[in-house]
């Protein structure tokens, strides 16, 4: 059985001495090691290069990074550190296109921002601290809520990481996963998740560090593993969610979700309130990164007129219809959502 | 447009001096290396390894094999020789076990040799050369005939690699590929195909090397092309075909398959008659090969204790119902496929 689930083993984002420290997660498993930011554009790097990956953790390092640069450029009676904060925001933004929560972080910090008189730099700080802090607590929230649908589920499939590593801390798929195994041991498999091997260097890893066994599989044999028999619930994260339950998840998540049908298996997609997009209609209106082919090409074919060539979008986007249930710190809705994910807007 | 595809730009074995030459492709697309044999034990070690594999390849590998096991051991006037003969054909059964055209091949050289009276060697070395060349007109043929039924179709996908360096020569899905290629160009994508990534490193090569441009994609990602709207047909090999139409074939194929149909994309399997197994009735008869799980995990977790583990099935069984059409070079067979696989048998 597992350590108590409340206990945090890993973590991808630490505030110390008023600086950030970041888990570079491309090193994992073989390297434990955190990079030390004090600017905001350093964070914007960060994220760019996938040293902190996942959409809740990439809102929270956003968080920090607009405390650090208030902390780096306020200056009392002028405004220009102002814009220099702005500028800052602007990187931010631009970092990643497809997670919802980078954008609504910096949504919240702004707002924070303007509310403040003089001496912002502590508020801001307390305010990003807090946005991490209710993130952990939003995914306990979030693992209860799912384990209690799970009941006696007996075999779960997860893909990429939507575990501590990609959020404040816990998890959501896998602080699902965390609360049901410790309720009763479960058979955990996770797809390893190409390009980025996330599912392989990540999810197994942390798993690991919570004594939760676990079964690694390529991505194409997630199939013939539901054929098995073995897997009663896909559980994923979502990087932003439609009003109408449409899903951006990692690249994959689209494919588990059609062969989940076929095979009369359920999927759950946990994500927090802050990743759902109540802007859009449905998914057909989110962004989807593409990311370099040199990602997946052999290195000889990463030249000019090529004959190989390479498509890497890595999201993509599963409609509603296939998917049974979405679970948020605020509670289940279960398919069909239209109704159900408004209300969650309401309840704010 | 791709040059003529009669002329073979590829070669995965090579019958010279007596030897044969087994280009090693686990070195593509980096290294052309070519390792020579002499003895058959060494060829069963070139397939265990995967220097060589694909179906129609490690069949007339192991009849080459059988051809230098006769040259090797052959003494007139003392039967002697033929007991190391069959130690060296049990050696080769069991060099890998899916695929049912190595079994076919060994059968075919033990029968040519039950029938040779005296000085067998250079017969059993024409027989292995028949083989070949057998081969590889068969894939000429079924190129014309699944050129035929593509038609006017524009996005291709295909899943690991059963070209060139998997048979003969000219390829079976690849043979397809390239015979519609020739006739207009169409577009192709291949996925990557973990965990050898026979698509990045194989099939990429081998139309480049015909001037045939290919998109690679994330076996993932595949879900998501399918839905893009940019796929018409998907065409594959195959490592076994029962009698009812099932097929066994790279891990990943049947996935492709059930989101084939749910987006209604069509499905193409193309290989020799050899491929199929009369002697089983469906798919769930036959054996799957599950290789190590160090080919899919982190080499921090292949140790004894690890709660890390990994399932890794190399190939999987696709259910006939999911499969549109058969070519093979007696004809094609469309889905129901019943009476028509049964036909193919007949008219050997």
């Amino acid at each position: 059985m597992s350590s108590s689930p409340n206990k945090l083993n890993v973590h991808a984002l630490l505030w110390q001495d008023r600086q950030l420290s970041v888990l570079d997660q491309r090193l994992l498993p073989d390297q434990v090691h955190y990079d030390i930011y004090a600017t905001a554009p350093e964070v914007a790097e960060a994220i760019r290069s996938m040293r902190v990956r996942g959409a809740p953790a990439i809102g929270i390092a956003a968080a920090y990074a607009v405390a650090l640069s208030v902390q780096q450029y306020f200056v009392a009676d002028n405004v220009e550190w102002q814009y220099k904060v702005n500028a800052d925001i602007k990187i931010l933004a631009a970092s990643r296109p497809t997670a919802v929560n980078l954008f609504w972080a910096l949504a919240v910090m702004q707002e924070k921002l303007a509310s403040l008189q003089d001496s912002p730099v502590d508020a801001m700080i307390n305010t990003a601290i807090e946005i991490h802090q209710q993130d952990i607590a939003a995914n306990q929230q979030m693992g209860e809520i799912g384990a209690d649908i799970l009941a006696d589920a007996q075999g779960i499939l997860t893909h990429c990481n939507a575990g501590a590593l990609a959020t404040g801390g816990y998890g959501t798929a896998l602080g699902v996963i965390r609360s049901a195994y410790h309720r009763q041991a479960r058979t955990v498999f996770a797809g390893e998740t190409r390009p980025w091997l996330q599912g392989a260097r990540l999810t197994v890893w942390e798993l690991a560090k919570d004594n939760i066994p676990a079964t690694l599989t390529a991505d194409s044999a997630a199939a013939m593993l539901m054929r098995s028999g073995q897997v009663d619930w896909i559980i994923v994260g979502a990087d932003r969610i439609a009003a109408n339950g449409d899903v951006a998840n990692k690249i994959g998540t689209y494919s588990l979700a059609v062969l989940a049908q076929y095979h009369g298996i359920k999927v759950m997609v946990v994500a927090p309130v802050s990743t759902i997009d109540f802007t859009i209609e449905n998914g057909g209106q989110i962004e989807i990164e593409e990311r370099a082919a040199s990602e997946l090409l052999p290195a000889s074919y990463v030249q000019e007129g090529s004959l190989v060539n390479a498509w890497n979008p890595v999201f993509d986007v599963t409609p509603a219809e296939l998917i049974s249930v979405i679970v948020t710190e605020r509670g289940a809705v279960f398919n069909p959502f239209e109704q159900g994910v408004r209300k969650l807007k309401n309840e704010y």
